[in-house]
This record gives C-alpha cells, structure tokens and sequence, in this order.
C-alpha cells in the first residue's frame, strides 16, 4: 500500500486528509521515525512523543501564513518529516545532510533555529507583536517542552505575554521528562496536574468542555480574584499559568487525534495569551523507548526488531572518565558537591547520583542558577563543581562575571563538549568558551590534553581554592597518536613541554596537543627539529615557557579549537608584544563563523585543523613557502 | 539627644533595644539617610523603603549566626548602617569610599556581592545547602525587590528552592516599582495581592494571624490539590508562591514596626522554603521622593530642605542625544521598535515612550529574554533596537550566540554606559563587551568617538539589515578636545584617519579617539608627526588603514576602554600577525582585574588610560625610554 506519508510535500497536503487518513498518517510517521533513527541515530524518544501533536496541528492551522515556533528541536522530527524533508532523513546529522535541530536555512518552516532550550516563547512573542505592528493577520504558536519552562528565559517570556496580551499559543509538550527526571517546583505544580482524577475519563470530559469552547467563559464574579478562562476543567487547573495571563486549557491527551484537532481546531480561534497543556509520552509506540525513554533520549544506530544499540567505541570517554573521578573525589574530599543542569548523563554524573544521592544536585535547565547558586555554596564554604557543557554555560556568563569571578569565590567548572562536538551541529560546539572564561579577571582555564591529564586536572581543581576555574575537554574520548604516558604534575599556569626542539615550536591546547604531537613527528621525518609544548592552561598562560620558545626557535605555530578573537592564541600574540617580541608565527583556530554538524575528524577537516594542516603551516614557517616577507620599518630612533 | 544610630556598632546592639527604640532608630535611620545622601548623592528612594524592614529584621534575628543575601544593593543603605558603616556614608560611592552595592571585601555582613537584580534568591539556596551539608544552623534570609523577582535567575533559584525543601526565607521587598514601573504578569499578580480589600485593615488581621503562626497549619483537606500554609489571609494569597512549593506570609505593611517584628519572631522558626510579601512604601518619609519616586531613585546632591536637586552638567549627553535620535529614527522608519529592560530612564527612552507608546516595550528585568525575543522581532520583519547597559547585555550572553548571531538576525544592540561607569563601581563597569561581542560571528561593533558620532552610528544600525550590529556608549556627555567636529560617512569597518602622520599611529576606539587626539595634540608639541585613528569599528577592524599605517610609521600605541583579552587591540595584533608585519607597538587597555567605583577620571588614572600615559608609551616607542630591544632570531631557512 502507498504510504499517505510520501505524498505529504508540505502542510498544505495534510488539510486534505480526513481524521482516518490523519490517524494513517501519524503511524507512518512514527514508522519513519523508527526506520530512518534506527539507521542513522539521533534524538528518538522525544521525537515519537510528538508525533500526533504534529500531524494534528499541521492539519488544524493554515499554512501559509500559520507560523509554528518550536523549542530545541528533539521534538521537532516529525515537523521536518512533513515539511518535505522526508526524503533527506538518511543524512540526518550527518556532514552535508540535514540537522537534528531546526535551522532557519534548512527550510521556509523552521522559523526559528532552536538547538538551546527555552526560547521558543519568547521567539514566538517576536513574531506575534512583528504581526501585529505589520498589521497581518497569521497565528503564531510555539511549542516547548516541560523541561524548556524551567528555563528562566521562559518565565520572561511568559511574563511577558501575558503582559503583551497579543494573540499567541503555547503548546506545552509535557513528557513528564525531557533529559534526565525533571526536577523543582514546576515540575511538581505539573505533576499535581496530571494526577487529577478525572483525566482518567479525560476524552469524554474533552469533548463535552469543547462544547464550551466557541465562547470563553471568563470567572469574572465577584470574590473571584483572578480572570480565568477555563476549558477542559472549570475546577481548580494550571494556577501558574492562569495567574501569568494565560488561559489554560488541558491537560489534554498528546496521542489522542480527535482530542487534538478539536482542540487545536477550537483554540485556533481564541483571542489572547493561550496554554495548551498536552501530555504525551516520550518513546511513545516503540516499547523498548516508552520503557527506558532517558536511555533512548538520543541513540546510536540500532536493529529497529529487538531493540539492540549499536555499541560505542567501548573506549573510555572524558565523560565517564569525569564521573569515575567525581566520585573518588568527593570521597575524598567531603566538602566536594556536584551540580548539573538536566544534564546527569550527558555530564557523566548519573554514577555519582547514585552513588553519592545528597551530594549530586540537578537544578533543571537552570545554568543561571546554577553558577550564581554555585556561587552561594562556595561563600558558605563548600567546593562546588559544575558539570555544564561548554555551549550551555554561555547561559550564565554574566553569573560567571558578576557573581563568580568579580567575588572570586572557587566555583569549580567542568565543561563538557569543549570544541567541536560532531553531530548536534552550530548550536552545540564548544566553539567559545576559551575567548568568554579567558576574559574574565580571576579566571584560571586549562584543557586537557588526555583522558589521564583530566583526572589531574581535577585533583587539582578540587584542591585549588585561590580562584575559580574551569577546565574544558571534548566530546569523545583518547585518540591513540603515541603521545608520552607520563604526565607533568599540573601547577597552575605552567605548561608542559613534551619535546624539545629549535626549529620551531608547535604549542596545543587540549585536544590540539595531539594534533601539534603528531605534526612533530611528521615534521622530524623532515628533520626538522620542533618543540612540542602542552600548553594546559589557557589562563594564565605560561609566558615564561612560550617566550623563552619563541626566542629559541624564532617560530611558533599555535593551533587551538576556539575562535581566534580572545581564544589562546591571542593571549600569546600579547605576550610576545608585550615583550617585544616577535617570531614568525602561525595561529590556527576555528573560523569566525558558525560551524556544521558531521563527524569531528569531517568538521575539523572543514576548519583546518588537521595534522596536516598544522604541518603546511609549519612548513610555511620553515620553507618559505606562501610566507610573506616581514616588512618592518626600522623602529629608528626619532630626534 | 545622643542619637540611639550613633551606639549601633552591629545587629547585636539592636537586641538591647525595645519597640519605641526601634521605632526611634528606625526614623534616626531614615533621616541619616536623608543628610548623608544630600550630601554625597546616590539611590536615594528605595532605600527610605527598606529603613523599618532592616531594622525589624535585624532586631529579630541572630547575628552570628544568621545570614541576610541582599539583591541589587539599592535597598542596603539601612543595612550598611546597621553594620558599622555609618561614619562611612560621607564618602559613599567615591573613589577610596564604601561602595552603593554589597561587597564581600567591604564587610562580613556583606555576605554576597550585589548589583545586578535577581541574585539574592539563588545565592541565599547556596548558603543554606553549605549549611545543611556542613551542619551548622544559621537561618538565611534573602530579601530581594519586586522588579528582581521578574528576572529568570529569581525564577530558576525559586523553582530549585521547593525541590530542595531546605529551610529559607525569602522576603520580597514589594515596593511597586523598582526603577521603573515594573512590568508583565507577574507584577499583575502582586498587584492582585496587594489590593485585596482586607489589606484595609490589615495590622488587625495580621496580629490575629499571628497567633496562628507557631503552628503551621496545612491545607491538606481532600479535594485540596496543593499542600500551603496560610498566614495572613487564609483565602486566596500568592498563588504562584504557594505552587513554587513556598509558604507565603502577606502581604504585610513594610513600615509598620510592631506587625514587622511578630512577622520575623515567628517566621524565623518555620522550616521550609517561607516567602514574606512585605509592601513598602518607595521615598517613604521624604515627602518629595514619595512623590515622585522614580525620580528620586538615584539621585545627585541635593537640598535636603526644599527637596531641590543639584543641577547635572547641563550639557548633552549620550544618553539623552540616544533618546532624541530614536525618535527621529522611528519616525523615519516604521520597522523601528526599542526594547529597554526595566531602564526608560537609564537607557534615555522616557521621551520615546510617550511620544511612540506603542513602539516602545519594556520588558522588565528580562535581558535574555528582551534579546530573544528581539531575534524573534527581526525574524518577524522588525528593525528592534535593544537599548540595554552593556553590563546587563551580560545576561544574554547565550542568546546572543544562539539566536542572534548564529541565525545571522539583524538585531541592533545601543549599550551604553560602555567603559568605565564611575560611582556605580565593579559590578557596572562596561569592561567587557568589545570581547564578548568581538568573538561572535556575523556581529558589527562600533564605537563613536561623540555624541555627532553616535547619532550617525544609530541611522546607520537602522538602514543596516545586513548582519546584527552593536553600538557601545560611555556613561556621560561629550569631551571638549577640539577633535574634528566633521565626520567622514560611516562605513562598515572603515575606520576614519582623523590626522595623517609618519612617526607614530594612534589607534583610539570610542572614548579613547579623544585621549589619542590630545595625546596627538602634545606630540606635536615635541615635533612628532602622529596619525590618529579613529576606529569606529571593533569588528570588523579596518585591517586595510591599520596595516597601512603600521607599515607607514612601524610604531602603534591602541587605548581601548575594555579588557585587553579579546579587545579590539588583541585584534589589531592578529591582523598584524597575518600580515607577517611586527611594529613596535603598545596596547593600553583595562586591566585584567575588577575596577572600584570613584568618578571616571580618577578611575581612568588609576588604571593607566589618560593622555598622560599615552604620550608616556608613545615616547617609550619613539625614544626608545624603556623599551626592550627586538629579540627575535632571523627567520633563516632550514635546509
């Protein structure tokens, strides 16, 4: 039988399908989603919990001019699959094919890229008041997930809405958890609304509200403090929600289709601040996902019949790495707790929750809070450590500014997914964060050059108390390049030379340690003799070894994963100046543009930041070749 | 009469006093505040709102062991007072004096630093997990203003608070309006909170509550859904608070002694996450204040007797030339729109709000999602204009990089109180923004050198829809240097040669084109020939006028009023780099530490950016006075 699913080239086409064929519909979709992830990994559960949401919404508004927001994209496949990118899902996440967010050069119907969670409200605000100052007419909707709203973003925009009082829709897709367990009062106030009773007949209790729906009944009588308009039930309902401005309508069945288009196709008419609160379940048709919905959050390949994940390398990762020491660590020193932001596996810290329960804290998508919080703890003498992804962090810089380092209190930060992360894409590298932590006073940030160098490294966090500092390590584990075993003991601000040499010194940080080893080694089939220095720290820098090099050898090549401006090698380039020096030197880092998804040995190809390209550039340097002459005018003295 | 403020060496002596001794001190405050702030200046009007509510509070609870987090620091006056600072008052927010905000460094009873709104809730949750995990006992209370509440880190700190269970107390200083008239929902809510017609007779009420409060009681009742405790008002209170999993106390007259001291004897026993809405009265006491308490906020030197405020400088600046010219932009152009968060006044957006009320939007304390929702604006079709101090663009950082930058949106970002800021001190200076602006991808920064400047950089940022574009002001009103009062056209990374020259370059950005132009000035005096640049741009630089110059003159000195990390200047170094070119050049820049507050020219001094210091490292590159010889060993060719 011809799938109705291969026919749909975008919204449009779903008007045409009757409820039966919309029903047909969703199970293809959910066929697909299985097919094709199962093939290619990427964000499963989430994606099956929306796709009756989606299918029923598509049918319901008007596209053109319709506008539909979504928040962070894990939810969002099935929006892709039926705004004509069915056919591009073999190359999901993969170099050259399409992402696994939204983007907004992807496609006329990702209207706003998502990839950070929480700014589908405020976004969707944007177009709403847009609409209105250009006197159109569309409605706007966004949709976000439980755990988006515990984003201190969301609550702004909320706030705001209400404030506002245009027109907009909030549909809260509400999986009960979006990463890990979600967690705070939110959480809880949603709970209770769930556990009501009468949702166990919600469907007949729907239809009758629906009824109702054509003309809103506002509790205005007397007595009655708040303007509320209720729907599915006049009973006591989404409190916060009325109280910020919105009228509530829900819970309502996520999976149930002529729930959802009587809703939809009611609500879309509704004047005003609207919250849709349906409920959905994450994994939703595949048993093994609806079961272990956190473990098949985002998958490796898998055999779709028996549920069987495609292993990994098995090689131990920074991330296990990191939780195996957190726990030693905080056995060894018991002033040690650890914070993430919803992030427990992706952190590698869930082993250390079990393990150590009351000293594990998952504050929500809350990076805000958890650095100014981290903050707190230090000052009352704790030694917190916050495990946030490079990317995320940028959440809380002013945290990191205001709070952090102008107090120098020593938060200890972990930041996972430093550089290029691989296949979650532009929104997701770790692109930054040696410009944003190195410019701020008191700071120390060092990376890793290896799995063992992280375990010193925080050892010595864990031990530091003069400042607080940060160290950042990639996504992925140990390359093999022959790299020496033996490891410097780690000494704030100090690097470590691995290889002596005086033609040329090559200087990694992190993951580019490896990359400037082996360019070495290359380079000494060449006989040329070149320094090979560990750079460690990127705040400080060691300046007494970098210029006592750079005299030696007369050339550096400075290789780091990090944008140029503010990055490592900048730091270098006022060091020398300040001393007055001024060897050939070559810096590679990433380009001043957003970068793509693929595989990072793929990404870092793109960028230049290969062995071989630390190799051309030292050669340059020692050749001659494509190396511009220095055209100084003699600094004579004047007078 | 001694005065009972004059025996007040810390909050034990508060102990020794009884109730009409309270009261005293309480007006003995309130009056101190009066004379020392006529005299020096400062926040003025919050501060007569907090005068009972620190003096209850510090009457009532332990010291040691207790622990009061204080948000923002305009409300902390009485509180400096109270903590042996009172003889300090005269040399308040001057250079060498006692800082307008919290500072650890300042006192032990500053326990957490203070400037930016919304901190005080999540730092207060560290300080009681350090004390729950470290065993101790203390109580910790923070008290933060209503505006703070609308921030989303209040909001995150609020939602973990109820998961954490831990025993705090939150009071919510509701004093209306914080800077500006507070906005979105949820001021609506408190607004509902506040006019509830018992409110009338509300000392009654709160005595007879009172008696209830040892023994809290919860509504468990079946049918109930949510497990509160009610104090005050046992019907309808604060909502939101009580679904945050707080127990809410309130609202209760902030300047009424007696009900303020049973409040806190009683609440500071409770357990739990306990919320206390205690509603002040801004100015309260000064009649003129009262009156117009936005006005009275921060305030010059005044009259203390005919409330008659000194005359500032009279003259133009940034400030309001940035509110006139949005005006005559918005008129020009119907797309305009301007966004402030919570700062009509600070930003210079009163005037545009009355004249084009319904282009102007306020979005509260909300920077992350003022500058969201302002991509969702543009992606809607608008030309937003985020008018935001650049400290406070600090908070939204990540919406920067992740829906402006990266989706390549043309929001237009007017920051001003760039550089240094003067009294208002560390946590305001706009140290940082050249950086963190500088490493995003697709963002324009610029800088004028006047006030003519600015205005031209406006019309250019509202015809530019190329790429999103930022434009950084200093605090304060133009230099009279006698620097060309013509302007070249402005162009996207051109800078503009303001003089020709073939000893030396001088390369100023902003603030710092006026100080190169004098220090230009006195060079001449000693037969140098020095070009003067003005940069204009911070990204992208105009690589083409600054190498050319480096070549023509082999000797740079760049002053940027910015952190050197990641400045302009680090960028003027890697486009040397490139270029394989190396003058002799100085870069001045700020330090890579905090910077007190003091007036901007003795902060300038301080830190070494005035005319005098870049004459002094002009002559160093031209005489040769202390500067170290080229060390560099010849690039010669191996092999």
């Amino acid at each position: 039988m011809e799938r109705l699913l291969e026919g749909i080239r975008g919204p449009a086409d779903l008007k045409q399908l009757n409820r039966d064929e919309l029903k047909q519909l969703a199970s293809e979709v959910r066929q697909a989603l299985i097919d094709n992830i199962s093939q290619t990994g990427g964000h499963f559960s989430s994606n099956l919990g929306t796709v009756e949401l989606t299918v029923a919404m598509y049918a319901t508004y008007d596209f053109p001019p319709d506008k539909f927001i979504w928040d962070v994209g894990h939810q969002a496949y099935p929006h892709k699959m039926l705004t004509g990118r069915l056919k591009q899902f073999p190359g999901l996440r993969q170099y050259g094919g399409i992402s696994g967010f939204l983007r907004r050069e992807e496609s006329p119907y990702d209207l706003f890229g998502a990839g950070h969670a929480g700014t589908a409200i405020s976004a969707a605000l944007g177009f709403a008041v847009a609409r209105d100052r250009l006197g159109t007419k569309e409605r706007v909707v966004a949709i976000a997930g439980d755990a988006a709203l515990t984003a201190g973003l969301s609550f702004e925009a909320l706030n705001n809405a209400a404030e506002l009082k245009t027109d907009i829709t909030v549909v809260l897709n509400d999986n009960k958890m979006s990463i890990a367990e979600n967690v705070g009062a939110l959480c809880t106030h949603l709970a209770r609304l769930r556990s009501r009773t009468w949702f166990q007949d919600l469907e007949d209790r729907a239809k009758a509200a629906i009824e109702r729906l054509g003309q809103p009944i506002a509790r205005a009588a007397a007595g009655i403090h708040h303007a509320v308009t209720h729907y599915v039930a006049p009973e006591y309902t989404g409190a916060i929600f009325e109280e910020m401005g919105f009228q509530y309508i829900g819970p309502i069945d996520g999976h149930d289709m002529d729930v959802l288009l009587d809703i939809f196709e009611h609500a879309k008419n509704l004047k005003g601040p609207i919250f849709i609160h349906a409920l959905t379940v994450k994994g939703k048709g595949y048993d093994f996902a609806e079961d272990d919905s956190r473990k098949w959050h985002g998958v490796t390949k898998f055999e779709a019949g028996d549920g069987k994940l495609e292993k990994g390398s098995g090689g131990e990762s920074y991330t296990s790495a990191f939780g195996d020491e957190m726990i030693k660590q905080a056995k060894r020193d018991p002033k040690v707790v650890a914070i993430t932001a919803a992030m427990p596996d992706g952190t590698g810290l869930t082993k250390f929750s079990k393990e150590l329960p009351d000293r594990y804290f998952d504050v929500a998508i809350a990076e805000q809070h958890a650095v100014c919080w981290a903050a707190g703890l230090a000052a009352g003498g704790l030694k917190p450590i916050c495990a946030i992804y490079s990317t995320f962090l940028q959440r809380a810089f002013d945290q990191l500014v205001h709070d952090v380092c102008l107090q120098n209190l020593p938060v200890r930060f972990m930041m996972d997914r430093g550089g290029l992360v691989g296949a979650d894409g532009h929104t997701h590298h770790g692109m930054f964060d040696l410009s944003y932590l190195g410019l701020l006073p008191n700071m120390v940030v060092m990376a890793p050059r290896d799995i063992a160098e992280l375990r010193m490294m925080i050892e010595c966090s864990v031990d530091y108390d003069e400042h607080p500092i940060a160290c950042r390590y990639p996504r992925g584990g140990d390359p093999d390049v022959g790299m020496p075993t033996e490891h410097a003991p780690i000494e704030v601000g100090r690097a470590e030379v691995l290889q002596d040499g005086t033609d040329i010194t090559l200087i990694g940080l992190g993951t580019t340690v490896a990359t400037v080893w082996q360019a070495a080694q290359q380079l000494a089939d060449r006989e040329v003799s070149a320094a090979v220095i560990n750079a460690r720290f990127a705040k400080p820098i060691d300046e007494e070894t970098i210029l006592r090099y750079a005299k030696k050898t007369g050339r550096l090549v400075v290789v780091e994963e990090n944008v140029c401006r503010g990055g490592f090698g900048e730091t270098i380039k006022t060091a020398l100046a300040n001393a007055e020096l001024a060897p050939h030197i070559r810096h590679l880092s990433l380009p001043d543009r957003y970068i793509t998804h693929g595989s990072q040995s793929e990404l870092l190809k793109e960028v230049g930041l290969t062995v071989a390209d630390v190799v051309k550039a030292a050669s340059e340097l020692l050749f001659g070749q494509a190396a511009a002459p220095v055209e100084v005018k003699e600094a004579a003295k004047v007078r």
